[in-house]
């Protein structure tokens, strides 16, 4: 694979890695049509991203495998991001015995009778599993956020809460890589409008998802301010420029490979004891 | 698709389809090496895999939008039948999102103070979903009746609250597809064999994998016994030829494919207060 991909991957200083603490970091900075990841030409694009499916695919066998680790993938992003589609794309070999997803909606009655966290417990990788969650407990300093239900002291403690708990799961073998799909204003205008003019789209698509438009900035800020709160060394938030799909899947893809790569994953060793063995 | 492939599939004359109640049924008399979904052409045949898959994916899509159904596909077979490649090969372009999986283990302790029913209700499709079962609650009917740790009388019992829960299951809007992978003592041989040549594999061994290879008679009348005993108008067994992989797998895949036809799936309607409607 492109060595200048992994070395981009590996920059601190790269506007898309949210630094620990948010220090000098603004989404309003990064690009959403920047294409940090692309080879700069589609097609070749399409083929580099073909081949990461692949890597994901055989990393995947091992990781199960290893036993050592757990991996969760947490994607969130503005309706018509392309969550659903980073997930079809990255995991495009994977077998579905291989990864698991939870696609989290508005709490049931049930859920929102317990913490915030409580939820999510329910959901999580065990050694050897691939989980990724699309949208996330990062729902939770979002919604209520820019609609006011929750006070900014709770937001503060809510995002204190995060990182103790994503810390622990770090603590205990979870590999937790949290992806940002950042697109712009006009991009999920057009998005949107598909939608709505393709009939068959129609049910993909809610009133509700205007009124969230119409608090695009109110959204903007809250998503700026979790990331800064949020983005710690052993959870980071990496900001995926993501106007361009092509460039979206391959960014993420490079990142899952290479944080995968990274963990030196190893099938367990040979049994002696079945050396020579023959079944009758 | 094949025409010829269809008709077949409907035909419940055939050997492979077990009659409701299992009358003149006998799995010692279907074949493990037969391949009644071939075209006769091992290219072809891939190729046929390869657009069943295409389809099933696409169906998924519908299913999904539909909500009126729910897909319980279920997976039994002795020790390297193929369950795993059946699921990778059938959902080989089925997004994550559109198909979860349950790989089915020894009971915990938590599981074994319950009902065996217990487990598998936590692990169900709801509307829309379709989930695959990698083993099942038949692993009931199984083990404990090989090795006699539960008398003719509760095995009996237990056949009748099986129909029961899936007669319920189906009443209530799943669409429950079972299928036996039916290899030759011979082919598992090799296969087992394949595991322990190849050092990279031995972890995917287990002694335990011999004690059972042999008891093979002991599991094969134990097989034929639930099969007939279980087939039913709304939950019917499929036993597949599955010696070969590739027939394995195109015989799957179009009986999956075939019954998500069968289904009628349909978008919801064009919702008339989105015509012409413009997202600012």
């Amino acid at each position: 694979m492109a060595k200048k991909n992994d070395s981009k991957a590996d920059t601190g200083a790269a506007p898309w890695n949210v630094p620990v603490g948010g220090k000098g970091f603004s989404l309003a900075r990064v690009p959403t049509n920047a294409k940090p990841f692309s080879t700069g030409d589609k097609d070749k694009d399409k083929a580099l991203l073909a081949d990461l499916a692949k890597e994901v695919d055989a990393l995947q066998d091992i990781f199960w495998a290893d036993q050592r680790f757990k991996l969760l993938v947490l994607l969130q992003g503005m309706d018509t991001a392309g969550k659903d589609g980073t997930i079809r794309a990255v995991f495009k070999e994977t077998s579905p015995l291989g990864v698991r997803t939870h696609a989290w909606k508005a709490p049931t009655e049930l859920e929102r009778r317990h913490n915030f966290l409580w939820r999510i417990q329910q959901q999580l990788p065990a050694s050897g599993e691939m989980m990724i969650h699309n949208r996330s407990h990062y729902e939770d300093v979002l919604v209520p956020v820019v609609d006011e239900y929750i006070s900014a002291k709770t937001t503060a403690q809510r995002y204190r809460q995060i990182n103790d708990f994503e810390r622990m799961l770090s603590e205990t073998g979870t590999v937790v890589l949290k992806f940002m799909l950042h697109i712009g204003s006009d991009e999920q205008r057009e998005r949107l409008q598909a939608r709505i003019d393709d009939p068959t789209k129609n049910w993909k698509f809610s009133e509700g998802d205007i009124a969230v438009r119409k608090q695009w900035d109110a959204y903007q800020r809250a998503y700026n301010d979790l990331l800064c709160a949020t983005s710690t060394e052993y959870a980071p938030w990496v900001v995926v420029p993501a106007d361009s799909k092509t460039h979206r899947n391959v960014m993420i893809a490079t990142l899952v490979r290479d944080k995968l790569q990274s963990l030196k994953l190893r099938y367990p060793p040979p049994d002696p004891a079945l050396k020579g063995l023959k079944i009758v």
